[in-house]
């Protein structure tokens, strides 16, 4: 049994490793940490965690506590995580970053995007980007992950096949990404008030998001990044846009090399919706070509809180520990 | 041109007046005043009023301005409201007040409910209860109005006819009320992010909310008063469960009373929904008889923004400045 | 393994068991059958079925091969099943019931609901009532179980352990329900588009609802029961309004019996919401009690797709083939 | 009072119509006509037209009955209105046709876009275009309107000022909108149910919808257009993607045609979200540069049933009988 330990566990991404975990057969969390509910039930932020962790406490931000645990995931704000991370990896726990801390290889590029100085550029170069389709064998051997980005999850596995094949105009795509309202956190902010949230839909950080610059990194694509703001919870799709330069037949050559993968499908020209993803680890893929233009337009979609955050995480815990990549992730989703 | 002033102008109700108020032909808001917002201009906290007020600001709470306007709406919290309230009165002006302060005919019972002192008990006598379909002579004489609760609106529109026909039991009333979230007020609360009041429904103030004390002496019946939040906007539905003494042909000859009514409509036995009553300032009622059990059930909608606070608000205005009771009132809903 | 067979598994019950069974460690679906969707993929439908199911197909409802299952889920209309379920259970095979058929022991009391004779009066005798917090011995030497109805479950649990206590008055219990719009199923109906459906809250059923003589049956109370559509998709909420006759201390004293069941919670005067119960197995409940009236009112809670069907049908599955209770069903609902 | 007919009364458009007009002050509806539920009562299928309309009845399509109309709104399937509208005419009648069928100027483009035979050429020709920002003067003296489309509202008063001004590359716009359900009309269709929507996002008629070619003829440029269906009732928000050609300061100044339109608000480089402009009729725009691509983003919001539909029409017909254009329309949406 794996010893899982939560830092931050009082935000929707440490809830969602706590309902994930409490039917995954390898592991359990013994140690749920929150600084601001620290010596709180678990089960008074989310009542639905009584029936499972009865009166569990949030404890607080203990790295004694923490480095008995065989694997921390860090659900703290960026900035923040960095330095903790490092302390727990230099106590010999491994760890799983879901902040955007450990995810760039460039580290002037995330020093530049976040306006912020790394504290451990040691070990930024260490860490492995935690995408399993990607990094497997790495992610097999590492003691620390730098988990991907939601948007960036949904528009990477998108978008890397078809600029691995030199297929499409790496200099011209857009990604126009839509996302439930959990990616912008458990906020007690009037602007997510549900009134103001319900019947609304926007656009946002236009020009300006902080995940275009971890996109182009991890694409190897220029892009021009735009999110919005769904009337729902869960989900991401992204509706990418590229200048063909091969021919369509290229694109389903593309995207085969997800064939054997068991959270990624590509559809061929069928378009997934939210709801296909929504509620499982799975990214779902397609891609319609207009002859017009000579555009591809790629839609992708992802549930933000599994296969964007807290799924993922669990998924490189497996590769880590040498667990069946599957084991206990949602492989259907709730669609109700 | 009925000059018309807002006093805590930012919060829902308040914006709901300023909405109304943009069709109304013989009335114009020349005064909104919102104490934490003064400065600001009304349509950067609602951009949908930029069409129509354009660059308007918020002003202070001022009350020689506020003396200047015919009629003042005050959507302040109870408590504050009665002393603001007062003054102007005392001023000359006639005032609409959307708080509890001036609703009870009972001073004690307002006191004991709300856990204060009311500071102007002489008022508090003089003040009329803002329900047209059984006050409107005293409310066309009248300077200062205290506006019925949603809540109360809902139940007393409903209870009343039947108690005043002495046809049911008045002491095993069972009131089990669902409002959408709008009646929470705009706030920046965890409790009403998106994420946590979407896909949920739950019971509060269960025994213990305030309208209870409104409901009972408005109806002269002792209630059990159960409220709900909805994952919807606006609208409130009240299922109203009462021992029948009477018989059925009795319940439609008491509902009789609003058929001359332009906002109040008795169904018969075809219940209402919230949609037929939502966008507009009308109440509609129905009622069904149980064999089994002698209980009528009786299902009452209303608007809670609209028929429910800032609607009648206007009402009210109508027939104090001898308007056509339904000027400017939206008589259909939005439906969708 | 034990092979599972599904008939109607085009429907929502349908799809939620192929949901849970795709995680369940000890069952796997080895035929889903729909008379309409005979020849599709099950992933035309429920397009997240893609990722675990791959392009399994809905086949014919062909009893030869439903014989070859060691179990089989009936998920069809009440009247359709009985007859069905009878030959299944002729042929060898276990069979768990989710329609209304074998759920009555009054026969006459069933007829007399659904307006339908009894095309198997034998088996109904003999079939077990499953709901595993009472029946748990019977259903585990059972071959074949009526799945207790989704309001059922929710009102049974809250009002069972008052009336076995006798502490409350059995003749003026009143059950106001209100219920996600998957209870409905998937219907293609203006009636439930989501324009109708969006913003809006209806009773329906009000005195003829069916579920009525069901709770009466197994709760051995009179009921008043009130359904309610609510504007979400899962989870059913029944505010029980009894009187109470014992002293406030005999109603936690009646709750005790559920303190070691895995799936039942009993939160004392804490009122639980939907979300603490839909995407789990749990039931939560919760009462307070009215000095004013001497009213009990007591909240219950579940997913009406899972504790309310789905997940309660592969409850008395593991019951009957001896698999720990909670083996592979969620005891943490979504919260998001 | 001009005296209105709606032929097509029962769908969404036709209740919108309506419902403003209920609160026109110079208009009223004498004739509500649908083939489908021709003699049933118009509340029956809208319950919340009680309030104002009683027990008006839908009447069969009776084309003598229209003539005694000063106006009609068509709002029928295209193909089936151009006759209708056509016969209308014919006797003397005024139309503004809610269809696609006299929205082209180029009727080739429209037989090939609807794949249908125009029955009435003569007409198609002299149609006026009802977009009052452009078209004001002819819309005054003309007796047949062709009302906008939804999606080509919001996108054509985006782009035109920019194409107008030759300030962007016309060859490479991309629109990526997304659209409330309301605007796939009152279907009773499982793809529209509640459950299938409510938590979704999809895009569809990827590369071939039919807006499309309307937008090309309106806006002069050629264009990519993705339209996605949002979990919300009303409103519409297109993301505009242009190559901009010309400088920053010539956007500003190409959207100050607008300045003194009472429906039309440029925001700068601000940008509308759906709530600014659902509810009323107007139309919300702003714009952004991105230095690093050098393209313009705009969004662009309406509300698809008022300014997208039956509002723009009410605004055409207050520009044929010369009344004030602003009269009985909503400026202010309904943001909550």
């Amino acid at each position: 049994m794996i010893k899982v330990g939560i830092i931050g566990a009082n935000g929707y991404t440490g809830f969602e490793l706590m309902r994930l975990l409490s039917s995954h057969p390898g592991a359990e969390v013994v140690f749920a940490a929150s600084r601001s509910l620290a010596g709180q039930k678990v089960a008074d932020t989310y009542p639905t965690l009584k029936g499972f962790y009865g009166d569990m406490l949030y404890e607080d931000v203990d790295l004694k506590r923490a480095a008995k645990c065989d694997v921390v995931f860090a659900c703290l704000p960026h900035g923040q995580s960095a330095e903790i991370c490092g302390k727990l990896i230099d106590g010999g726990t491994k760890v799983v970053d879901l902040s955007a801390d450990y995810r760039y290889d460039d580290i002037d590029l995330y020093e530049k995007t976040y306006k912020i100085e790394h504290p451990r550029k040691d070990l930024a170069k260490e860490a492995v980007y935690g995408l399993p389709e990607y990094n497997r064998d790495k992610i097999a051997g590492a003691r620390l992950i730098g988990n991907p980005g939601c948007y960036v999850t949904a528009s990477v596995l998108a978008l890397r096949p078809l600029t691995e094949a030199g297929i499409i105009n790496k200099r011209t795509v857009i990604i126009d990404a839509k996302s439930g309202t959990s990616g912008a956190g458990r906020k007690g902010d009037v602007a997510y008030n549900f009134n103001e949230v319900d019947g609304n839909f926007k656009a946002y950080g236009v020009t300006t998001h902080r995940h275009t610059t971890e996109i182009e990194e991890k694409s190897g694509a220029v892009v021009t990044f735009t999110p919005h703001l769904l009337t729902i919870k869960r989900g991401i799709l992204a509706t990418v846009y590229c200048d063909l330069i091969g021919n369509e037949k290229d694109v389903d050559a593309a995207y085969a090399r997800y064939e054997k993968e068991p959270f990624v499908h590509y559809l061929g020209s069928a378009l997934p919706d939210i709801k296909t993803a929504a509620g499982s680890n799975c990214c779902y893929i397609g891609a319609k070509y207009e002859e017009k233009t000579g555009r591809l337009i790629v839609v992708s979609c992802i549930d933000n809180l599994i296969k964007g955050a807290s799924g993922q995480a669990v998924q490189n815990m497996n590769v880590m520990f040498g667990l069946p990549e599957t084991t206990g992730l949602p492989r259907v989703g709730f669609h109700l």
